[in-house]
């Protein structure tokens, strides 16, 4: 296996972009991370994107940004793996790295959730279940992370309110981040008054649907040249599955695809939880957050939540999360998140993170499918 | 890069399959090849799939596939392409194997058109296209390789009744065919009256629809050991994109994706069209197969419909396709048919294609999406 460096990023503001499809969006992306590797061309270009088909009658995804972005010709793949499709592509592009089958690749992440021909954001994200045995009954996919959160209330005697610390920590390092959709900081009280998207998950909890792209480079070491020295690598890429439906896991508490990949990504790393600097995750709500936390080794079971408590996922704190607002404060554009939380850790590990900036090493992207059917980690080191 | 070899395949029949769903289909053709292929687990699962999310409400069918197969954890990645879908999961999976990533991946595409929750298969069809510039003005897929159709008729002197002959062809080796959709012979008079669906592409012009799964399990030479001798061997992998819209194209006959990932096939085979025994294309209507033949270097411009006219396209002549009957024949599962034209390979050059075996020692399977925006191509070779 090759070394994968970063030498480009790209990443539009998550807004609702009303005058701007899908494939503007990241051909946009596209141009700057080039511009930024210094490269023409490219291998192959992977597309992570979730809900386009339904969203916006688009599919075949990949070709369309690939034609769109002055790059007609190029091999192009799109991938889905719901909420993980951006990480997804990300271990695609890695993969064709890393295997010295290619020596550049685009992969870009992309999603369009305004301004949609199809069905509403919540029948879309319903998908992402088990459509027979969950969605079939009206289950939509925040409902289901509102069940595991109660259960998680009750096992672990926490409050509704407690979770609050999750989206605090999100908006406030949101509001530091340009790109940001909800750059307002809120407070637990806030949190706790906001209306209810499915009880006991509120407003203030749950990650916002918004447009959005990204788009990093990837490069072997000889390709990247002189850039290597200079360019975050990518150490570790790790993908596991779970079953799709809730009820066909033993433990509903306990994310086993989010514990199988992280430990493989430990693993092929060389380091364990305590070497990790910065850890951004899948906060779609804050309960995935904290079993994130848990399931890759960030704290122990029911500690997730306390954690946060106590200050420790702040930008100060022992493991900072979701430094430029995450899921919830940066805004959520499902197919596109796994790219943002990368070129997000490069931003840090490169010392471009402005306000937000941690003293960071090492830094862990975190990818989560449906609820917790798909997990993909991936472990970035800084420029020496 | 290492060689990848093919140790097992399954199927299901092509048909309306009210009683099975999409991951009942996949499963059983994931056991199927796994058991021929001796093999209990997998380093990841591959799955081609196109309209899932559109046409039954469920996306991430990887990781689902992956749980029902009994294969719960295992990396599960899903691929569209459109039409291509199959095609492009069997690259990737190729690739993994090829570049020493993974030892064994299976690969499945699975399609489930009947028994519906969402929209029409002609609108889900739809999303191939350019959704902004051609489906929103009500083209369907069919309609725009319609138009390509009268262009080619124009163009090159020919007759819509000089097209049936690909039809013909395709329901004659389906008749031979169990797991084929429709095992009725027709007539180039039957083609001729058939009604319109599209002008000029009539019901028995055009593939239909039906659902289906296909596997192939890849290994490496190491991994499959003493079966790699009596082993399908992939000697080559090729993707390349064009533009989605069909008007964005200077030659709306010439198949430039076709065109460039069968060159790249053959310059990695070291081979060229002469030396491929059996061509399994994408004919989901008569006129891609035709353009499919010249852009891959079978025919000269505006040849490929005198190719089947001249019945060279038949099991018994010079370059025989569609030989368990193609998308026409079989039934056109979308993001299935590329993993069925690599099964239906793998019959005819381990000899198990029955009636319609063809002596036959490299063959090729080309996939496409949309009208041509993707085109993947993948060259077998009979075991030694």
């Amino acid at each position: 296996m090759r070394r994968v460096y970063i030498t480009g990023i790209g990443q539009t503001s998550v807004q609702e972009h009303w005058d701007r499809s899908a494939r503007e969006l990241a051909a946009s992306t596209i141009l700057e991370a080039m511009e930024q590797a210094g490269i023409q061309k490219a291998d192959a270009i992977y597309v992570g994107n979730a809900l386009s088909g339904e969203l916006t009658g688009q599919e075949n995804v990949a070709a369309l940004v690939a034609d769109f972005a002055g790059l007609t010709g190029t091999e192009a793949i799109r991938v889905e793996a719901a909420g993980a499709s951006g990480g997804a592509a990300v271990r695609l592009g890695y993969l064709a790295v890393a295997s010295g089958v290619q020596d550049t690749a685009i992969v870009t992440g992309v999603e369009k959730m305004s301004d949609l021909t199809g069905p509403s954001v919540e029948e879309a994200l319903a998908t992402s279940t088990d459509e027979e045995y969950e969605a079939i009954h009206g289950l939509s996919l925040v409902a289901l992370n509102a069940l595991v959160m109660r259960r998680y209330m009750h096992q672990f005697d926490v409050e509704r309110r407690d979770f609050a610390h999750f989206s605090v920590n999100a908006h406030r390092n949101a509001a530091n981040n340009p790109y940001a959709m909800f750059r307002r900081p809120i407070t637990v009280e806030q949190f706790e008054k906001s209306r209810l998207v499915a009880d006991p998950i509120g407003l203030l909890d749950s990650a916002g649907a918004g447009d959005g792209a990204a788009t990093i480079i990837l490069c072997s070491e000889e390709e990247a040249g002189g850039r290597a020295n200079s360019s975050v690598e990518i150490i570790s890429s790790s993908l596991a599955t779970d079953a799709v439906a809730l009820h066909d896991r033993s433990n509903p508490l306990f994310l086993r695809a989010v514990y199988d990949s992280a430990q493989k990504a430990y693993e092929q790393a060389g380091v364990g939880p305590e070497q990790i600097d910065i850890f951004e995750l899948h906060d779609a709500s804050a309960i995935l957050a904290a079993l994130s936390l848990e399931a890759s080794g960030f704290a122990s079971e029911g500690q997730g939540v306390r954690l946060a408590m106590q200050g420790e996922i702040a930008l100060e704190g022992s493991i900072p999360i979701c430094t430029m607002g995450g899921l919830k404060g940066r805004g959520y554009p499902v197919g596109a998140a796994g790219v943002y939380q990368v070129v997000e850790l490069v931003q840090q590990l490169r010392g471009e993170a402005g306000a937000n900036q941690v003293d960071a090493r090492l830094g862990m992207a975190q990818s989560i499918g449906g609820t917790g059917a798909t997990a993909v980690t991936h472990i970035l080191k800084a420029p020496e």
